[in-house]
């Protein structure tokens, strides 16, 4: 049993990482490295060139021998997959398929995005769908029809001079924007999605409303002391309103605000 | 002469990568190699064990073998510092130094800032200060005297179990992130720059003061319906406040707006 006490999401959450026809030993140890680095603890491996286990991953994993003690192998991609209902393919170039290509950090936004929907639905156990980010091997990368079985494709804005990771540096890339989304929606996914489900940003209709009720009420007041000036002032107001997403609730609660103006007058 | 087309920012802008006392050549290699993925391409090692040039770099350098044929080698820190103004140490553990400590996301945008205010001074050729980050031995880490000559320390938020990252992760980590930020700020540090130097966000004071404002005037115009909820509906309003950042220009129309109820109430 894996602990990592620096971000509060269990396990069964927590993204899997399977490689595709990994080559070298010394690769699926760095992997395993960088995964226990950032929290991320079930690896998978389809058909290893080298077999498994392999003494050669061992000292490149350093402390995450763990992890490599707990590798699962598997012949074909589909049975790795017992268990995920969501896949992200990595991939240093586009296939032409008619899949949404997203980026690392997108993807990391996600992968967060599922396990919130998992624990708000009091899913259990087996019933957990789990999400996996797939890796192809040192020097093909991934096949066409491993991609096809992908639910997204995942794509780094690379140096276009350089845009083949290391496999183990693609993994740690991914593993980290995993556990900064984790760690920048509040360490908790629970907290987040109830924020954000009980409290979406207020639709574009609202904050239109909103706006124009602000603008009639400030003219009214006479706040502009040019009409020369108001448009750029009602746009920099719109502007900063809008940088702050607010919500239907928040919104009402400025409506109110916007009626005391309304009180006074009278 | 290095080319990234994915970014717009000129080498001199880009971060220098420095290596402290590097061990085993491979791993100098894996660093240019994630260097040169995310188009950072200077690269300066402080004295590696193994002497320079060392061919066991070459084959982990992949593509990335230019960077190695244009390393600096110093026998001392301070001499690799020669033309760099602004220093940020990695390092995963505290060393209780006076220093701002600022996770690897931070450190980019920090990166990004700094190459943005040359280009908004009209800074050329030598005048330019270069950003530089240093990461410690394999095994040992940087030592005291190393983190003492930087300006920021870096550190990664991660698992505790395991916050020892391979050097070459580690650097392209940082790499990535700075990357991201040039991405994120509009792949152009001129106009990004133009707007945040115009527009910084409001000091902590200067919103503290404005918040105390907006809770007196409500508190005055009986907004609150009950006393029991008017915490509640305060936090929320700092909360909405926060949340879009707003400048100093735009708490200054705030400031205007609270103002007009201050004239109606006379």
């Amino acid at each position: 049993m894996q602990q990592d006490k620096g971000i509060e999401i269990e396990e069964s959450l927590r993204p899997v990482v399977i490689l595709a026809r990994p080559q070298m030993g010394e690769n699926i140890g760095a992997c395993a490295r960088a995964m226990k680095n950032c929290g991320v603890f079930d690896l998978r491996l389809i058909n290893p060139r080298d077999g498994w286990p392999n003494p050669l991953a061992v000292p490149m994993a350093t402390n995450a021998t763990d992890i490599l003690d707990d590798v699962q192998v598997f012949q074909k991609l589909d049975d790795a997959l017992y268990d995920v209902k969501v896949m992200f393919a990595t991939t240093a170039r586009l296939r032409g398929m008619v899949k949404p290509v997203i980026n690392p950090r997108q993807a990391a936004q996600y992968l967060f995005d599922i396990a919130s929907q998992q624990i708000a639905q009091g899913k259990a156990g087996d019933e957990k769908a789990r999400a996996a980010i797939l890796f192809g091997a040192e020097r093909s990368g991934l096949d066409n029809d491993e991609v096809a079985l992908a639910d997204y494709i995942v794509q780094a804005e690379l140096n276009p001079d350089s845009t083949s990771l290391n496999i183990a540096q693609a993994v740690l890339m991914m593993c980290w924007e995993w556990r900064m989304a984790v760690l920048e929606n509040n360490n908790n996914p629970t907290i987040q999605k109830d924020k954000e489900e009980a409290n979406p940003p207020a639709s574009l209709q609202s904050r239109s409303y909103f706006f124009e009720r602000l603008e009639a009420v400030l003219d009214e007041q006479g706040f502009f002391a040019s009409a020369d000036i108001a448009p750029t002032v009602k746009r920099n107001l719109r502007n900063f309103f809008t940088r702050g997403k607010p919500t239907e609730q928040e919104l009402r609660t400025l409506h109110g605000i916007l009626s005391l103006f309304g009180k006074n007058r009278e």
